[in-house]
């Protein structure tokens, strides 16, 4: 039987016995299958187009609910042929997403999004009378209104005449920017993305009632140019099209974030009427198709600072045309709308306590203060915490060490409870931390030998004596034998990975420390520490205190806040009052340049080492 | 030797003697020859692309300027080719066109337009300072800029840096619409549109200086698809593509008018920023690409009647994609932003005189009133008065009897000279006035016999006798015999031609009485009688009276004040004054609703008839 994959147009034959899973994977066929294809996540879903198959599992009923039978969704890893088909490989869905900041947080600000929908019957005149379709419609409405969109102003006559003169009105800033047949004001939705330079989140929200319809995730197509912010810019400069590749890129990772989120919440992308973007200041840049050469060199200065607005065809963004895009405002050339939005969503503008935020993606983004005064710089922490450049790093997915232990030997916890195939971040600053508390490791960060443990009068048990090897002069020492991984090679730290942390913590920790010196801060006065982003969810306290990432404050007042960029791009969307606030904050946050800074250099340099005990 | 013609891509066999007029009209290539090939008029200019001509007459030197000569182009009258070429057919402008308001009252108001050019210079940073490209920007501007078009701020870093930070920005509404490399505040241009059913006409004025550099009118290419609004509002109804494709002329039509403008001003249409159009509703609707299915019934409903703004990208007109093309206000379905202009043009809103307007074109537009209170109606005159309709019509070009006296014998006057080809408006209203004096007609509109004339006791002289003929039924009065025409036939009044004029007469004529019944006025209480458009320029003040088209009053308080509709959009191109104040005129004056009103239809069968002498 022959199974074809829409839009790809791929067409693979497929044995009555094999699952759509093992006849693409057979093939080539990229379909990703997280949980190994047992049934047990959704990560392999596909769309039935055509076709007869097999009828759906109890485990798929339980991952992808009625609803999602009903509209034909099936998992690949159950599913076998009966005819010739025709299916949809829906993109997944990075896995391990949490919000910690709750919903009732959310909802600090008035549902109140500059968005807004009211259905109306203009009146039919009996007689000639001096107005207009437009005046007729602004007298019906109960805010003002005072402009519309040309393409929705074409189409005003007929529509009128159509639904005998019953529609729907969408208002954007007292402009009309979609007129729709009938009643639809419950349909009212908008998306908030967070654009990271590795990964870009979107969250599908109703804008009528607040609820989060959907998340998504996915890897920011640009990295393929390169993984860090430097190299992106110099891509722009070296290809002649590159700023216009970079460009595409992003656009198409939204656009198929736009189409998950949709498919997940089965609303069609006609009705998302506005975004929220947030990301650094070159994600911005890149976004809007603006050069960012000027980022890359001195005095690094953004195009454009303040709250800047777009229409989704303007940019090519697959939903309504005249949907707007609302891009926060940013800090300065090196600090963004993403930090703008850790602010609003963690209210450190608004607190009269001493709170230092940070938030580690591939830069490092830093923010100290009050409601009085709020600092902010960012320093490039490279990619190590997502498990680039390290020997087996790997992000924090199924299949990833993400906790360490160690003490008569090591213990590992993998994600999904599966045979490790590498090590994610937060792993790593674990299996460092237990290092150091172990002595295997010393403050400088070097790697030692058994025969030097011993030498400094400590025990070294014969479990962790095994772990140590070497492959010429390049030492590393062995988280997983090569009996308990998925490849059967073992899962190592080398003495570069540990340099390759050293360098990323190092530049967060002298972020932090040029932030309290220029506020004449010691860590006492910190009356909390919020750690942001994905990282910042999984990291365990105690190590990022052991390894010097962050001060060394009390446990109970170290706090993760979830993606909290993400969470202040959302409360921009929900709520005119935050997106208001963002404006204030991104105007009163002072940048702390590092760059160029020969005291940061210096502090940079002393960071890179691991505290005593 | 072959001469093609670009961009058509006809090529034609062209002979060493042979003009290239004469080597066009051979093969059916249309060139517009007003003088009649004789060097005489420009209207079969040509553009040199390619080859060697003959070198330029003297004719030719006169017509086009040295400078025009310098730019290769010629009259296609006086040049021979003297190898294979490639020439460009520039669109004739419509002759007689005149301009009779004067230069010193466009300037009563002050030159303030919205578009505004200022030359800056950026400083260079030393050091990083926490601000953008555009807050530098604003700093050096001295009005206030708060946007900037996202295409502009897409080249904004590139731009500074390649010119060294010295950039012209152009400013429109406080918004960014475009950034320049250098100093280029000189440059600032405009152009005027009025759109008539019939006629387009664009004035190019600088901006800068205020001055106008160019006029070029063409017929309104919809015309095609209907002479009058009725039979297009039909077109966009009976054809699915209808709209579609007059939107699609009307922007053909003005494409071509920039470029006429812009060859004879010798500027390009990238220096065009903004655009003001006047024009009645259905043209201000099928511009903008809105239905017009609702200005066609009952209650007669514009889409919108406010100032309206779009970009020319949006509507894909060639000038700078980011211009403003500015839609001066509606006052009703039926009297459009034409009327606006002809009352900001002639200050009918601020005088304390009681005055009417008239402005014939297609449509027949009437406003009466004073500062205190203005009245505007529209009627369907007819394509009478441009000629179409009547049995030897045309318009007021080269060869048509523009002036008719009748004594003894009966006089033509013939635009240009030549031998007459037939009559246009002017001439048709000085023929039938004439005719009246005579006796020739009867107050109902009769062409009379000659015996009848005789019986009436009047004498009938011989050569006026010999001028009755008729076609069976149909009887004719010769205006011109065969042996002084250009074809060869006689041009002849039919008694059709003669109710085609009070039909258009009778609709002018009962819209003026309507206002006047309205405001409780008699004619003497009118301080004076404006005559708009190209029509009231044309015609005699006392033909007019004569035919009871006007209101009898002496006749120097009877006035033509030239395209006034024009002169309109142009005082608000130039003026923001003007501007605000045609969208007061908009909102303060009041629409007489004729059509399905009893009152005019009684009115209108009465104002057939002619006056009594």
């Amino acid at each position: 039987m022959n199974l074809t994959f829409f839009p790809e147009g791929t067409t693979i034959e497929i044995l009555p016995e094999q699952t759509v899973l093992e006849a693409a994977q057979q093939v080539g066929v990229d379909i990703i299958a997280t949980c190994g294809g047992k049934g047990r996540c959704k990560s392999c879903r596909i769309k039935i187009l055509e076709g007869e198959f097999s009828p759906p599992t109890v485990q798929e009923y339980k991952e992808l609910g009625e609803h999602g039978i009903q509209r034909q969704f099936r998992l690949a890893c159950q599913t076998t042929a009966r005819s010739d088909g025709v299916v949809r490989i829906v993109p997944p869905v990075v896995e391990r997403f949490h919000q910690i900041l709750s919903h009732t947080e959310k909802l600090q600000y008035p549902l109140d999004p500059e968005i807004s929908k009211q259905a109306i019957i203009l009146p039919e005149l009996t007689q000639e009378e001096q107005t207009s379709d437009f005046e007729q419609l602004q007298q019906q409405m109960t805010s003002p209104v005072d402009r519309i969109d040309a393409r929705v102003l074409q189409h005003l006559p007929a529509l009128l005449l159509q639904n005998s003169r019953h529609v729907t009105c969408v208002c954007w800033n007292q402009c009309v920017i979609a007129l729709e047949p009938g009643d639809t004001v419950e349909h009212l939705y908008g998306v908030a993305f967070d654009i990271g330079t590795t990964t870009v989140v979107g969250y599908l929200l109703n804008l009528h009632t607040g609820a989060e319809m959907a998340i998504a995730s996915e890897l920011n197509a640009q990295a393929l140019y390169g993984g860090d912010l430097m190299s992106r810019i110099s891509f722009t400069r070296q290809d002649p099209q590159g700023l216009r590749k970079l460009h595409l890129r992003i656009l198409e990772t939204l656009n198929r974030l736009i189409d998950a989120l949709c498919e997940d919440a089965y609303i069609a992308p006609q009705q998302i009427y506005e975004l929220t973007i947030v990301g650094n200041t070159c994600m911005h840049h890149l976004f809007l198709n603006i050069d960012p050469v000027h980022l890359g060199m001195a005095p690094y200065l953004a195009a454009i600072r303040q709250r800047y607005v777009v229409t989704a065809a303007e940019m090519g963004l697959n939903i309504m045309p005249q949907a707007r895009i609302v891009m926060l405002p940013l800090i300065a050339g090196f600090v963004g709308a993403d930090t703008v939005g850790v602010i609003l969503a963690t209210g450190m503008h608004k607190s009269r306590d001493l709170k230092l935020a940070i938030d580690i993606g591939t830069n490092g983004e830093i923010v100290l203060g009050t409601s009085e005064r709020l600092l902010a710089c960012s320093t490039a922490a490279g990619t190590a915490f997502e498990g680039a450049q390290i020997t087996h790093g790997m992000r924090g997915a199924s299949g990833a060490i993400d906790q360490v232990v160690i003490d008569d030997d090591v213990h590992c916890r993998v994600i999904g409870d599966v045979p490790a195939q590498g090590i994610c971040g937060s792993g790593l600053v674990d299996a460092i931390a237990q290092m150091l508390d172990t002595g295997l490791i010393n403050p400088m960060g070097r790697l030692l030998a058994p025969q030097e443990i011993v030498r400094q009068g400590k025990s070294l048990p014969e479990a962790l004596e095994r772990r140590f090897a070497s492959q010429g002069r390049n030492k590393h020492f062995i988280l997983l034998h090569g009996e308990e991984t998925e490849t059967g090679e073992p899962i190592v730290i080398t003495q570069r990975d540990i340099r390759e942390l050293q360098l990323a913590k190092g530049a967060i920790a002298a972020g932090i420390a040029m932030l309290m010196q220029n506020l004449h801060i010691e860590p006492e006065n910190l009356h909390e520490i919020l750690l942001a982003g994905a990282f910042g969810n999984y990291i365990a306290k105690e190590s990022a205190v052991r390894i010097g990432l962050i001060p060394d404050i009390s446990l109970e007042r170290i706090r993760s806040v979830g993606n909290a960029a993400g969470l202040g791009s959302q409360l921009a969307l929900l709520s005119q009052e935050a997106r208001r606030e963002a404006d204030q904050i991104a105007q009163m946050t002072e940048h702390v340049a590092l760059a160029n800074n020969p005291a940061f250099q210096h502090t940079f340099a002393k960071a890179m080492a691991f505290p005593d005990k």
